[in-house]
């Protein structure tokens, strides 16, 4: 994998190598790192997934076309997205972070892609950066059916369950961590009848649920 | 105030007259109201100031980018805007928002400004929309000081205090409010020198201390 590759595949070719270096370099390689071009790139993936989910659901309100876009831009969404492009052959970690696994670490991959789109903006302005985030996002996008993806996931795997006439999730307490104003509270979501047993947490026991349910429904691979 | 005015007002006149008059229709006065548009102007507008807040201050760090621009989309500087455009003769509400003051009701006119964002982007383009928020932004751009807009109201307080060699605030707990995993809590922020009694709440006692200590900076005048 080499930088030529990669800009074939995201089919943009940089006038400013620099730019690009500075997209794949982490914190612990260099202090030109990629934090602010993130930032960049996260707010030009923001109003470009706006963009499209307003010009292609004109029926779902504002809520729903916020809340589609957080599924969109979250790390997990993200994380994939530079899998495919094998961004992490290419990411410049220091010594500690790459002995760690930092190139396969979730958080960097899906920071240094936000990375990439704030710096194809800045080299080729927000054309080639809207075409860029469009290219990126078109099978989730293509794929993206508001009517199951605006459930939440505990309705969602209830629903699932029901259909297949399973019986319902157990959710169960693992423990509460923190001080009693900034409590973080685990939740187990166990399905016996399909042997899953996952976990979530949050500061709150629904959102710990929420993010239980979620998981069992990335097991179950309806997520 | 007409509808021609304010188009001279943001040095953009409108292809489609129905996008502006979407951008300024409460839903309290018809189902054709703004809040599709608020959704795409929010994302713009986040957009817009962070490629001006990337080019203008190159020292700082993602984070210090993000906290900048968190105070520059807020709701009162919207609502400064919306004022300054007159926004609020032009709104369309239904009977009863009207009567209870919705025109001048600062997230009403907030959000009708950031939809105007959005309908001047869809109607322009984004090179359309960028102009807009630049000169809808120049001024509190301009007057920007990251030095003393990045320090927290507390030690903002703190030091405003010491200048003037005034004795310190106490912070004293008012009450707790809600259930141990999502307490809330309200601190009064206390000077009795300047005669400031002012009060905030969050979900930890640091969040309501850093709302009391906004609040006695703007009662002092300089927030």
């Amino acid at each position: 994998m080499s930088l030529d590759a990669l800009q074939r595949g995201i089919a943009y070719h940089f006038k400013e190598a620099r730019l690009l270096q500075q997209a794949l370099t982490h914190r612990s390689f260099s202090a030109d790192h990629y934090e602010r071009l993130e930032f960049l790139g996260d707010s030009v993936l923001n109003m470009v997934i706006a963009t499209q989910l307003y010009a292609r659901f004109a029926q779902l309100r504002e809520g729903e076309l916020s809340r589609l876009r957080a599924q969109l831009v979250r790390q997990d969404a993200l994380h994939g997205i530079a899998i495919g492009l094998g961004l992490g052959a290419l990411l410049r970690l220091g010594e500690g972070e790459l002995r760690s696994g930092g190139d396969r670490r979730p958080s960097i991959l899906a920071d240094a892609t936000e990375a990439l789109i704030g710096a194809v903006f800045l080299d080729g302005g927000f054309g080639a950066a809207e075409q860029l985030v469009v290219q990126l996002y078109m099978p989730l996008l293509e794929g993206l059916d508001p009517q199951r993806s605006l459930k939440d996931p505990k309705t969602a795997l209830q629903e699932l369950l029901q259909a297949r006439r399973l019986p319902l999730p157990n959710y169960e307490l693992v423990e509460t961590r923190g001080e009693a104003h900034q409590q973080e509270f685990e939740m187990a979501c166990v399905i016996p009848s399909l042997n899953i047993h996952t976990r979530g947490s949050g500061n709150s026991r629904r959102i710990a649920e929420q993010a239980a349910a979620q998981q069992a429904l990335a097991q179950i691979g309806t997520a």
